[in-house]
């Protein structure tokens, strides 16, 4: 698995299993206890928010301390700490959000929990700082000013991104798209909204996204495409990776355990780029996994899972090169004008009166010609399956 | 219904009735005959694409002669004709799209196609030209470079609207996003993709949104809000309203006759613009309807449904206007601090070192305080219901 | 609210907000506090699950006594206990099922446990026992042999319904079906697929529909259609009314705070029956919620939302009620040929032979006339209103 | 593909891409010849609606030699017409339905055209006479008494299997449930609402399901659990298989290019039958695949997606055996209490005293315990992906 940076929340490995049903299924491990098994499993980097680690009423010393620990653990094992985030959506007091809590109190103390975070993300060498704002929402259109909570938002980010700028650290904020769970509708709830919302920031040279597979897929979009157009606005910092099984509650599945032909495509992309624009901007972080192993699972399905996220990113990543290696392959790619695409519509220098001057096709022609789309699909199909 | 402007889509009362599992149920009028029937029922304004006026392979003369007809009877009518669009979708030519399908022959045909219909909008004195992309898209990853594909997006919309501003006309562009249907995915599949996508544009001032509430709805997403971030970036420049029930085929559906909760905040929204913040960005244009008479439906059907949506309309403007007067509406609304949102989270001049030393509120209270928004929304049912 | 038979379950003021992302943020009260104050609010009736009461691992006599103690309360506050269910997943033993978890020493200790409240449930008075198998599924259709789980749903099922027959309680079991969550896909996920296996038990008989709102929603269905079928089938032996905005995790919203177009011909249909056929079965049950205040809500906010379903219900049976009286509306209803459809499409004694040749219709006549639904639609818009 | 009694309809190759938003891309064929082709493939055999064979307003003489002439080009090809079905949506007389129309006079015709199309699956040699009501529903509540829907729809199909019945037509009914599209909402829209109708019928023993992919993924639900539940009642009569990318349009993609990972499941119960239930009905009818070539395609994708089909059966085919035949498969299952399943939950004889006697497992052991879900399920993503 050396090949892949492979890095996982030690919130996915921890979850105990509480859902709005049940509580508990499996006990807790310390935080460097999850770290040491994740580095023997082949991982080569972890994350943490701040309340993985330490209490939301820890004092300063404590936290300090755990987070000491963590880092040291993370060290000894050869483990990377790619990313920092805060938890702002566990506790009560954050129940109308943190940035954007109708409520001035709690947005300033929502502020202040994520800068604490961000120094911390500082010291442990993180290079992404993710804010997933799970709480800024509504349940109902009349609990909200919208326009005050956009406002709010980006008045948040541009103070986190400003302090980041001030400190000088070499840190990065990745928004994390969700459309909803636990609130009814989530601002920003997808890749879309989020970048719309970072062009309106003073500082949003360093804003970019952490879109999360199921996220997307719980808005009924495709994912590839809607990492495609971050990638094409430069914007793709960091990814969450998981399973999803359409539109219902948050399910956090191993990677490949939801869309599978989706998951295909979006490793192809994440290796090897565009298929016919070599020197589009390509994503270069960590292959980072926010999945949850299973209720039903007991310990041993921790180590199951956390596997299962590696060796299927991996199984897909090589079909996705003989996919791409496969002279069949690129032959369907011409046929059905792929390459094609990459040609601007006007030619260099061409006017909108030369457009209208020069032949145009035939389209009755156009309109019966041959893409072959569906055997490029099944092409990809055989590659997928190994056939 | 004079308080309103309302507008009406020709395709809208002129579609027959063909669906994907069968044919036309009623006859079609001419474009005029519309015109006039609309006006007669209190309609302020029509709205079409080229080809809801001429054929696609009609003359020059033709198609000339046919526009000045409608605008003729419409002028007559006295109804504007405040937005045209072009159909890049209905003809085989375009069954992978028009600016970003894979040949790029089929590529200038349709840019030259709307550029034409951008002549005719400013001709008939539009001010908005609408641009639906709804066969720009896949039903396969592997069929398209989505780098690519946003690339010839993007440069078919700053052709669009460099011309736009060459030719001086008076006309802003609104890109209408939609999630898939016809296409499996369609490029651009929300609100937030659409202002994403323009954030990246040379002549991005010109180009908005005109979002259409089913189609953001067919991506599980609240349209309220959604036109709330088209506002907060300045880029709400028209708008479609229709009804949709949930994730299925398109519907379009009478306004109302979909989510009628979620309609009614919007419509509070359109008419009375956020709930705190006066200064923000007001939606001023007109109240256009993109909604289909349903297949069931005879002629007279054709005009029930088109006084459908106007009656609902203004039915629910009077209900937000009163709820917005109510004075126990307005005591809710401060016990949920609403109000308060609109203040910034940091005061005027304070750093984050300020805000370090600051302090900060007693979580548990905070978590326990009462916010009331069932109450609230509860308060709006009653006004919503006229009880 | 004296005119509706308004019931509540326990956990549903009861609930303290703990959801996948956040703990509690409400306190919990004692049972018979609860029943104190919903009597008091102008309810009629409460339901509890065996745990809403006492503990998982209470003895047997703590059992009994809060049993006693909650009955006595209902009793002194004149409240009828009308249906008692049991929890068969919270604990962890329930992970993969109460009834189908592949684990038979699960299984038996589930029986066992809903055998137990079937005795409680006769001993408080409720006529209705229902049963929820919320964690009766799979993530993984590789983890369930689906044949046998339906085999050991109807064996629990018969086994339940036959302790219920030989211990001459008067009690009815309403299976409550749900398509996923907590399990990614449930077994009876909706109405339909607990009326199939309803119709293979021993005791079929006694075992009917307990349908929920949101539930059907999240399945894309329409609620009012479903619980037709379930009328159709003489099976609608209780309900649970709430709220649910689309495709996503169970909102569990008040009464009318969903879909309120959809609760209006709820409510119609409860209150009025069928439209045009007047000997069908009818609802003659509680009108019972099983809802959730959102976890914003403070204590307050328990009462406001519990008031705000009884205060719905009842403004929309008024409204159903001045719709279904109004001589335009059953003008519309015979233009629409609603009445029509009562008649059989063979006459008494008609043979296929006979149809064979009998005068048919004129097609084309047939399929341009009007039926005006959307008129019919915009009329009850109009009611529902009040307009 | 001489293993799989591969089956395809006439109207799936024949579809020339007609959809909401545009026309046909592709020239159409004679019946015979896509028999012709399909046999060339390598199907078995072959389906067809009466109007795909001839016109809706054809004479007798003319349907009766266009039905001889396809049923001899398919036995000179070797082919089977092992379905037949009517088409009752696509004229504008079926706006409002075939069988539950609320105009009796169209359902008379509906079911006299019907009854015609039985006698047609009789003399081509058909077994199964497929009845989807694709225009049997209502865009709105107030437009049905949906009381006398059921009705309705109940004596229509008493009356097709009474009149199969009596001709002793070797005939069975398979119902094909939708959720919605081309009607807002579908009577019978699961697997699960036509059991429950058909065990209201008089000659229920002869009428079964024909469920299709893609329409229960459109409700959201688990494909290979709902026709799991389909042969538990024994009533598995037929299938459609195609592919289908979430809750969205109809989109009858290829076999497998929907979710990868379900059809899998599928094809393992289809091919395998139940994993630990050797004694559960099996099916055993053809592969018969409902699919639609995509519009982009020319007349090479219609071949193309035809195989492609074929190709991704066989192959899940060949991965299903495979993983079945897995010794460490087994253990895993073993594992994970599958067989487990199949023990009933009280032994022999015992009762429910009996229950109340017997020794209880300890709930937090049982809580605890593995059942490596996860792990089987990557089990068969090895075998899937051929790693």
């Amino acid at each position: 698995m050396q090949d892949h940076k492979f890095s996982f929340g030690l919130w996915t490995v921890g979850w105990q299993g509480t859902d709005p049903f049940g509580g508990n299924t499996r006990r807790a491990f310390e935080p460097w206890e999850y770290a040491d098994k994740l580095a023997e499993l082949g991982a080569w980097g972890i994350t943490f928010h701040d309340n993985d680690v330490y209490d939301f009423d820890a004092d300063e010393a404590t936290a300090k301390a755990r987070v000491s620990q963590l880092k040291d653990a993370a060290d000894k094992a050869g483990l990377v700490v790619e990313m920092v985030t805060t938890n702002t959506f566990s506790h009560p007091i954050f129940k109308d959000g943190g940035l954007t809590s109708n409520d001035r109190g709690v947005r300033r103390f929502g502020l202040k929990k994520i800068l604490n975070a961000v120094d911390i993300a500082a010291e442990v060498g993180a290079t992404t700082f993710v804010m997933w704002g799970g709480r800024e929402g509504a349940e109902y259109d009349s609990s909200k000013d919208y326009f005050a909570a956009h406002a709010r938002y980006a008045e948040g980010l541009d103070t986190v991104a400003g302090y980041i700028k001030e400190q000088g650290y070499d840190l990065r904020i990745g928004l994390e798209p969700k459309p909803n769970e636990p609130r009814g509708d989530i601002l920003l709830p997808t890749i879309g909204h989020a970048l719309g919302l970072i062009a309106t920031l003073e500082h949003g040279d360093i804003v970019g996204l952490n879109p999360e597979v199921g996220h997307e897929q719980m808005a009924n979009l495709n994912f590839t495409q809607g990492i495609a157009l971050a990638l094409y606005c430069d914007k793709l910092f960091h990814i969450d990776l998981n399973g999803q099984r359409g539109l219902k509650y948050d399910q956090d599945l191993a990677f490949g355990h939801g869309d599978l032909m989706s998951s295909f495509f979006t490793v192809d992309l994440l290796v090897n780029g565009f298929p016919a624009s070599p020197d589009a901007p390509r994503y270069t972080g960590p292959i980072h996994f926010d999945y949850k192993p299973s209720r039903t699972e007991g310990i041993e399905g921790i180590w199951d899972s956390a596997k299962a996220n590696m060796e299927t990113f991996s199984l897909l990543a090589d079909r996705a090169k003989s996919f791409r290696e496969d002279p069949a392959v690129q032959e369907l790619m011409r046929e059905a004008s792929i390459f094609e695409l990459t040609e601007p519509t006007l030619a260099e220098g061409e006017t909108v009166a030369d457009l209208r001057q020069a032949e145009m096709p035939d389209p009755a022609a156009k309109g019966e010609r041959e893409y072959r789309f569906v055997e490029l699909q099944q092409a990809a199909m055989r590659h997928l399956l190994g056939a």
